[in-house]
């Protein structure tokens, strides 16, 4: 195998298990949910996770790749990152829904750009549901609305939710040389250091859509 | 409202709720398998839950309900239902699976035969999806196979789930007269129990092609 076909294996591979986990661990958030109408809000965005792992999974598959391989050596950061950022409370759940599918639709973005037609394509039909956690942005809003000083609260979280991502992120890039290759023009830290960049000021943006401050 | 359009809003209800929290708990349940295959193959089975859940939600909202209001009645016994039965391993949470997708179609049977042409063709919708449970089959049976002890385990725990499913519906019947009325041809507690029969007996049916005994 090439170092740009492994690259792209390890690509599929971790959204493909990101997708999986953030589906299990959005419908256990969504048991946090106040009322029936929110906890079916977040379970909807959950199905999609769902759809989109399923979407990856068969891509695999079709490229005669044994999904729970491309999967595994992504097993343990994902967990690490999930383990660290279990929410307290319904508007940490919602704050990490928005946060994760933002974050995840910048680096599909990001990783589209780099690979052949067939995952551009996967990519772009990933990317059709981003708009599903806008709900996202009315009900912490509101909330904020009624109890201005949880925004503080929240603002904390999020980074924090942001600083454990990218504390994973860089672990995973530093370990799959091949995926870090394919995510960068060139091999330079710099290079990985100016995607996380783009990433972090798309986070930026989230966040005052929520009302929160970002860096504050 | 009369007393047949409140027993089908009831009927609808409790199947929105049953399928909302059958996929929350599912996708908890999956937590627990040992490997990623496992793991999608019940994540696969929430999501088809949560596909129902939306089907009988819009289905409930295009006839001018209130799908929360809806399901607000069985809310309690629904939770108290998972409450005790919360599987401790994978095998039980494949048998819960199994039992309960099981019991939940053959409910939907008794009920379609009973309600108007639109509420049947959704019910033979959620039908269609029946099959996708099967591969609990497979998976039990070998691992019966390489431990036959555990088969008296599961088991017992089978009967449990159906015993803390019967008891709770029969609290509902009590409590939902006009939805008691829909399920019966005659308000007779004798027939209320003649549907159950039929349930149980569609159970064993189950437990045989698991390798279990219903009764034993």
């Amino acid at each position: 195998m090439t170092e740009k076909s492994s690259g792209v294996v390890d690509l599929l591979g971790v959204l493909t298990y990101a997708e999986l986990t953030g589906f299990l661990r959005m419908a256990q958030d969504a048991t946090l949910a106040p009322t029936l109408a929110d906890c079916a809000a977040l379970s909807d965005l959950a199905a999609a996770e769902y759809a989109h792992f399923r979407l990856l999974r068969d891509h695999l598959s079709s490229l005669g790749v044994n999904p729970e391989e491309a999967m595994a050596p992504f097993t343990e950061a994902l967990d690490a990152f999930h383990a660290q950022t279990a929410p307290g409370d319904w508007l940490e759940a919602l704050v990490k829904a928005y946060v994760g599918t933002g974050i995840a639709g910048d680096f599909y973005r990001e990783a589209a750009s780099r690979v052949d037609e067939k995952v551009s394509d996967l990519v772009d039909e990933v990317l059709a549901d981003a708009d599903r956690s806008e709900f996202v942005v009315e009900r912490v809003r509101a909330a904020i609305e009624a109890d201005p000083k949880i925004a503080g609260r929240l603002a904390l979280w999020a980074r924090r939710l942001v600083g454990e991502a990218l504390s994973q992120a860089q672990q995973v890039a530093a370990q799959r040389e091949s995926l870090a290759l394919l995510l960068t023009s060139d091999p330079d830290p710099a290079d990985i250091g100016r995607m996380f960049a783009r990433l972090t000021e798309g986070h930026s943006k989230r966040m005052a859509s929520l009302g929160l401050s970002a860096t504050a």
